[in-house]
């Protein structure tokens, strides 16, 4: 049994975590909710009883074997250092440390062989990285990546509880001619579609579509891969889409590319158009897996492959990933 | 100053002709609403006055030089030859004739020329494709273009006003907790991402899909362009999105694009992200031209652009690109 801190434990992510530990059995003998002065004192459910937030200090690791950070870059630069030394390993699912070459950078199903030999710091990948490379893999293992094009299609949860909360007041005043203004967003979200996620830099491209394209090639291994993100925010509460046309090096049919992700790791297939049945943000919500379908051949490209990919960003996104990391750490007996 | 007829004209997009009409000014002599039984009789504003809306048959036409049809492809083909055979020419805003080869499928600002000697139909294209083609062309003639892969987002309205009235009623229903059953779309639209947009084929490809692809081949004069697209109903009630990766033949950088299309007709950029400065559907929603911005050096490939298009689909997707069509008959003298 293990004692596990959830640090950012009020936030959107942090209360999926502790949802998530509890579904999936993990074996805490002790749970530590952490977050900022101003939630401490709050009280969260853990299986039927009340556990009282705490004030993240850098006191607050004493006795912690696995600290779930997902409270910001700038609390993960700040405390995760302190969690380390007092011994604890730390999961953290901000982009702090996430391109650190000293850092694994995990999804489970993908690279888990890179958790071995940690230094104490483990990052969780970014919500639209982490379940693409789940369907990408098996692909990629079976004939080569040589170029990926997405669009993604991402949910205002990814943003937290303020940005649900301002979808859904945007939302009622629209219908009811009393919007309030943007705060959360630059611009309205509600009935909007902003292809504006994190900073943009000089070449046009937004930290998120950096993100996306860097953590990917770290987590195949392939750090040449070619890939091209645009990263729009659209009125969805919970779960990122991905609009994802791959070319391979070895020609991948379809078909092939269907029988490789039936039976992949963390993967359903959602995949009878006949039938109206396809993966959608409303349904890959509360759910672990990563959903695809709409796989069909790419024909403007002669080793194109077309699909939509759909998971819960708080979940395979994020929390999921990082208890998943957890499981695997003690599995291996590598914490 | 001619007799104009609007087939349909109580439909989403038939409603917005009549409004695009008298925004610019288009000499109309004599206005004829024209539905479906249904709808007969019910009076409609334009220019101040109450119309009524007649009965569509097939002597609908007598002394009507231009009908501006959008009330789906069995109308068209059922009405369409009695209007060419009155003396009328038609401009079809559904699918039925813009594959024809006889019948020329124009965006006036990127191939106005294919409308002489037409036939007495012609035929308005996608509510995708026309801003795409419209963004594309200059590009194209700068630079030639080798393949385009596009994701779109697309709004309510292009189904409809029905589709417009379930996303608000799903969308209430939902913030209330008692969100009825879909009746338009095969899901839920509210706060989810569709991605099936017309009728799948064995390929896995939609409909849609195909016409973006095929339409954007003819307007562009590239019957063999490579071209795949993902095509999602998004909850938007006015203006498709789409998110465009070109590969063009000769390199053309970013800035060069830029430049082409801050003078480009029927183009306006909107591109200055560090002022948070890009098309949004909301801002495109009631005009006429097709927005364009997020222009990016698309690193992927050797000869990549990456762009974001946005444009009211009611509008250049449908009723504005009609009147402009019938705009350049008249003004050139081929009607």
């Amino acid at each position: 049994m293990f004692s596990v801190a959830v640090v950012g434990a009020t936030g959107a992510v942090g209360t999926t975590m502790l949802s998530v530990l509890e579904e999936r059995g993990f074996p805490v003998s002790k749970l530590v909710p952490l977050a900022s002065e101003r939630s401490a004192g709050r009280a969260l459910d853990y299986l039927g009883q009340p556990r009282e937030v705490r004030e993240l200090r850098d006191d607050s690791f004493e006795g912690v074997d696995i600290a779930l950070f997902s409270a910001g870059s700038a609390r993960s630069k700040s405390f995760a250092p302190a969690a380390v030394e007092a011994g604890a390993v730390v999961i953290d699912n901000s982009s702090a440390y996430r391109m650190d070459p000293k850092v694994p950078l995990v999804v489970p199903e993908v690279n888990e062989a890179a958790l071995e030999g940690h230094m104490g710091i483990v990052a969780n990948p970014n919500c639209v990285a982490a379940p693409l490379v789940v369907a990408l893999k098996p692909l990629a293992e079976a004939a080569g990546l040589e170029r990926v094009v997405i669009s993604s299609y991402q949910a205002v949860s990814g943003t937290g509880a303020a940005a649900v909360d301002e979808l859904r007041s945007q939302t009622a005043g629209y219908l009811s001619e009393d919007e309030p203004a943007p705060d959360v967003y630059p611009h309205p979200i509600a009935f909007n579609a902003i292809p504006h996620i994190d900073v943009f830099d000089e070449s046009g491209y937004t930290g998120e579509e950096r993100k996306v394209r860097d953590e990917t090639r770290k987590m195949l291994g392939m750090p040449d891969l070619r890939l091209s993100a645009t990263c729009v925010r659209v009125p969805v509460m919970h779960s990122h889409s991905e609009a994802v046309h791959i070319e391979t090096v070895d020609p991948l049919s379809a078909d092939e590319a269907r029988s490789l992700l039936m039976g992949a790791p963390g993967v359903v297939l959602v995949d009878e158009p006949a039938l109206n049945s396809y993966p959608l943000p409303r349904d890959a919500a509360g759910r672990d897996d990563v959903m695809v379908g709409r796989i069909r051949d790419d024909d403007s490209h002669p080793r194109g492959l077309a699909m939509w990919i759909v998971a819960d960003n708080l979940r395979k996104g994020a929390a999921s990933n990082a208890v998943q990391i957890a499981e695997s750490l003690v599995t291996k007996g590598w914490l």
